[in-house]
């Protein structure tokens, strides 16, 4: 075997502005490393109990079952249409770009009809187009509303909310499923409150984990439509999972390492307060939309830098997409920004590759740190002569400052 | 969110041996804190190529694709079933225990139909009632065998070089798939030259990983039947992720963590070299097999203790099972083992569940550490009064010291 | 420069058993891996001010400053000896053998003057010869007693209450000093109980820390005699140390890892509760003594190996000192127990080398580990060929399981 | 004993630009980790070996041998005070400010006699004044120049090479000890070309492991004058510690981890290249100029932010003193930067307390995290209303991305 080469050294740390994975926080980092122990050590279940009830909290539900797989966000979704989507179960997916296209991908291939909402660019889900789409399915073949509140794609949150408003308005009994991956822990979402039946999310963004560990929390009437649903599955399978033994709760062996740091991670919410995490993301949010503004301020040089999502109301607080000018290269101005400035930030997804780049602001940030990434990419602007205003770490930094005192 | 209560102080480091989680090493546990980059970063591509060339040589294979999934063992089981299987497929699992049971069980989730070879307790799978199989299946209905290596929970290991001869005897097209989830980086596997088409493992035995990574290397063969399969499948799909493109070879977001820790222990087997790897797994192995041996000498007070395992040949270099007299409570000598002695053993499972415990000396391993855990054992069986003949450690240690010099 | 060339590569972990270093517990790494903070951090005063009253807990006192040092134990008694010792100063240093003799070379390094009384191997301090010689004194011309309370080297402890009552019985104004180095947070110690004036350590032993720190408590009575040294010093002073001023308190920069790692420690030592930290010393001294009388028994070949320690009172729960028989060299014995077996033990210092060799029984340590140790120990007795009776982990391992019921 | 109170959540990393300790890079957290081994395992010579031929490469000697202490930098210069200085022996000490102050102070604990050279605010050392105190010494009863490279009160680096042409041109014999703490592995240093017979340093800036291990670099001339001392002296003696013997190397245990720090740090040293890592320093310097010489330009507000140290060739490379303006209380300033913006800068020491707050950006630092600095700072300004021009960030990133390509 050959051995491993050291990659060149790069001075400092890389700052880390994905919108997934994030930073893992040294609390997180050492509960991850802890070594394992054997799977019939009482530690075990006491861990994954505190896993579940802090997930429970932190979803804001007291009724739905918590379930951990070792999968990624995908396999989040596939847990998901494993235990509701047979070959030709109809569900309805609002369109919220790139995420919500894969969704329907996904159940496809699972043989499911995924129905559609329209998806305009930098516009979140409209939720008068979910209730026509239920008001339309008189004969209630929809049976579920799978629905990402934050697509990472685009930056762009619907408001859940009003999706539940919008179903209690057509009256329809179909489930309300949301993909929570990029919003969890950075804006609310309150599964009970809303009637979410079905939330899932994974590990590596809000949660602040390494990438590697989904979780699906059911409620009692997905439940009962997982036990109806006859389509093979096993891994995935809720009823399975749905058990005091623990071989059976993970199908085989836990993720020990992801499930002892979750358990960190929670802590640290829990000290820092839910609320106030919300609050410093949003504060975040703000900051970068300034610097973008700024940037993208007429300069009488032509095509500017835009934010992607138009409604300030509908800009996730979690990640940013910056649409940049024709004839800009946003993989190019990636490469300078995290090869010269040691800053990473993410590029366009799907349709939007080549049009847009990202700026991740969720999970263990601070204003120092999302400051600092928004001088690399001001670097990097100025570097591949993109056209913009300079002094968007001023029009950042301003947000914290001014207004009222804190 | 309640505050995570403090577990009480256990001086000292617990002594894991499990058969898995195994013993996490420093350099595992370092490469596996690193902080996540962003996905587009080149260096994950390259650990990406690392690991699947380390995968590769470790396999001894130079004909077969690695995928690699965020998900436990049953996670590669599954992701060999939805690739292989589809409703009404036939495939042979030859019998080697609870873990043949359980992947049948898994298959026939899938609707597959399941045929097996007879299993008798202590006896590693008998290649000529495989090929008796395979010769009775004159439509070639049996699409492939379906073989566990090793069997975690007897201690026992087959002889898959004699499967493959079993297999070419009876002129059979069936695909060999081999489980080595217990056995690989510990006793010698040879896809290539065992004419294996396809191997599946998991991340937390000998590649001495955190748990929730599984690993496939499929031929084209095995590639071709997964092509031809029409089973609904995305997450698993080999054919989706034999792909270029990182996003389609991941089904999203790769694990980081595992993979940067991969790297970190293909490099800790390199060092080492493969053949001292498995050289050392059999020498504690055997140092086992006398402490128990020693351990259930005649001491005509009834029952004894004994390896599970009667034929020497095919005792695990993994793991040992060791049968309890009628009247022991195995788990009761667990517990003190473990709460008391700092020594964690593993149970029996399914049917010997209350009949044996199980020592795991697989992984980062070393004489010093599987003495300490015979001795903590023994203390178990002393203060359980578990009737033994004391002077095991001696036994085990005199096969370090005795015999030709080193 | 030259890259670092990777070590071979180790399986497992080594298990170190010496009297210091001592294995370091994964809390105290965490801790003492937490990046440093400026030095004005209000974080760091309470960081320290929690480290001072950890240890004056620790050390059972009330009336003690502590003082901390980035030093090993040398620096320790440098400490004491540039804030007690002028030229001419004369101190009585009780024999204890290797450190009592290094201690009066470096007060005479100084230009102080150190009595001695007489060491008899194997036998603790006498305080009966400390009583006389300080009634001799009768112009009081001694103005210290510098008692070493564990002899690493020799593993011998001495009596520090009945010193105390000595130095009463002398009716003699002598500062009572102890170095509690090897003993602290493993033998009881009662600082103001017991009378004694200056208590020295380091961090690399019973504290579980890396090396590096050394700290020193001085009651007011020891500060005053401070006071009146005319003797030139800067670093190590007692008195410009006693301040509130975080930069004389420390001279300069504070060791910020290793009192993170100290508050860290003391956590752990809280938690399992010191008397209970207590206890388990003497019970693993205790096994440790049964494997080399068991070793040591008449086996009719010559010599034999025994504690050095006759005196089972006066053997420290700390370290156990074992001589071997004349023509077996111990530094082989261990060699063989390092580099083959994974156990390193500690040889014999300055007239006890090629005499004894050491096994430490301190810290974070557990009943397993010393099994493993004492394992690894006699498959090395073996392979050396030392004349020793078979079984010795057996011995061990039954004072652990005998007796009383826990 | 109290449990430990956990601090309150900090999200994300906390800004180190304290000039010390700075960052430890992550390979340096790593290697700190590792367990201890026993004193006697060759692998901690080989660890010495390697550390020692890497201080002198760094150093830039061959002639010089290089002692490692268990001790801060006041340690380190305690070192060069036993080993140089008895009562009475005289040496020039060149001003620069408050740490040559401070070493005088240091100096005269001992009895020695420091003569000093005028000490301008914002300059460096006038070599011309040296070598006008040497020429005034006819008698030659200076014994040694003691220079501090970069005084880090100041942020002010003088020229060694001209001090030496300074001795030179003097025809002094004195010895040239250089305290490099703030300067090496930042600024070029040349210990042979240089002609110093001295140099000694510390382990918490530069050299980027955490606090605790001070070095000295001592010549044959110097290891001369220091066997003529007589001066008492045991844990500092060179004498002693000039010698194979480990104990006597160390004076006792060897702070381990901190080697082994060193090691990983001089690797990644080697890593990037000592030019380049002198490059990145100059670089990162340059743009704190530049962010603060934009924050003070005329505002008309009255008094202004200007740079300390007016001679632009002696800025520090490693940190920058910033003069506020009357009326500014820089404390406040540094608590808003680090308590509400993540940022820890450091203050003034000694009588630039209260008119200086300094940035440090020495070690392991990179653009992105000067940049972030420099944007908390500003915010920090803003908040308390410090007159300012506001854009000192894009000042400081233009320095990155303008002038010749890189």
């Amino acid at each position: 075997m050959t051995p491993v080469s050291p990659a060149p050294r790069i001075p400092g740390h890389r700052f880390l502005h994905s919108p997934g994975p994030t930073r893992v926080p040294d609390a997180v980092v050492n509960a991850m490393s802890r070594q394992p122990t054997d799977l019939a050590d009482p530690r075990v279940p006491a861990l994954i109990a505190a896993c579940e009830a802090g997930m429970k909290e932190l979803l804001r539900t007291e009724r739905a079952d918590v379930f951990f797989y070792a999968a990624n966000g995908h396999g989040g979704w596939e847990a998901v249409i494993a235990n509701l989507v047979a070959p030709g179960t109809v569900v309805l997916v609002p369109g919220t770009g790139h995420f919500s296209d894969s969704w329907v991908a996904q159940v496809e291939a699972f043989g499911g009809v995924a129905l559609r909402t329209p998806y305009t660019e930098g516009q979140p889900v409209d939720p008068a187009a979910v209730e026509a789409a239920l008001r339309d399915d008189r004969e209630h073949r929809i049976t579920a509303v799978f629905a990402v509140h934050t697509d990472t794609a685009s930056g762009t949150t619907c408001d859940l909310a009003a999706i539940r408003r919008a179903i209690d308005a057509a009256a329809h009994p179909a489930l309300f499923v949301a993909d929570v991956v990029a919003s969890l822990a950075a804006a609310p979402f309150e599964m009970d409150a809303w009637g979410v039946n079905v939330a899932m999310g994974a590990s590596q963004k809000g949660l602040m984990l390494q990438p590697g560990m989904a979780f699906i929390a059911a409620d009692a009437r997905a439940m009962a439509a997982a036990r109806n649903n006859p389509a093979p599955r096993f891994y995935w399978d809720w009823v399975r999972r749905q058990s005091e033994l623990q071989y059976r709760k993970f199908c085989g062996t836990p993720p020990l390492a992801h499930l002892a740091g979750l358990e960190a991670s929670l802590a640290l919410i829990a000290a820092e307060g839910l609320a106030n995490v919300h609050e410093r993301h949003a504060r975040l949010a703000l900051a970068v939309h300034a610097a973008v503004e700024h940037w993208g301020a007429e300069t009488g040089t032509g095509g500017r830098l835009r934010l992607f999502t138009r409604a300030p109301a509908a800009r996730s607080v979690s990640v940013t997409a910056i649409e940049v000018p024709a004839g800009v290269d946003p993989e190019a101005l990636r490469t300078v920004a995290r090869e010269r400035f040691q800053v990473a930030v993410a590029g366009g997804l799907g349709p939007l590759h080549g049009r847009v780049f990202r700026i991740g602001h969720l999970g263990d940030m601070n204003e120092a740190m999302l400051l600092g990434c928004l001088a690399g990419v001001e670097a990097a602007l100025r570097v591949q002569r993109v056209p913009h205003r300079g002094g968007g770490v001023e029009a950042a930094l301003s947000t914290f400052t001014d207004g009222t005192p804190r």
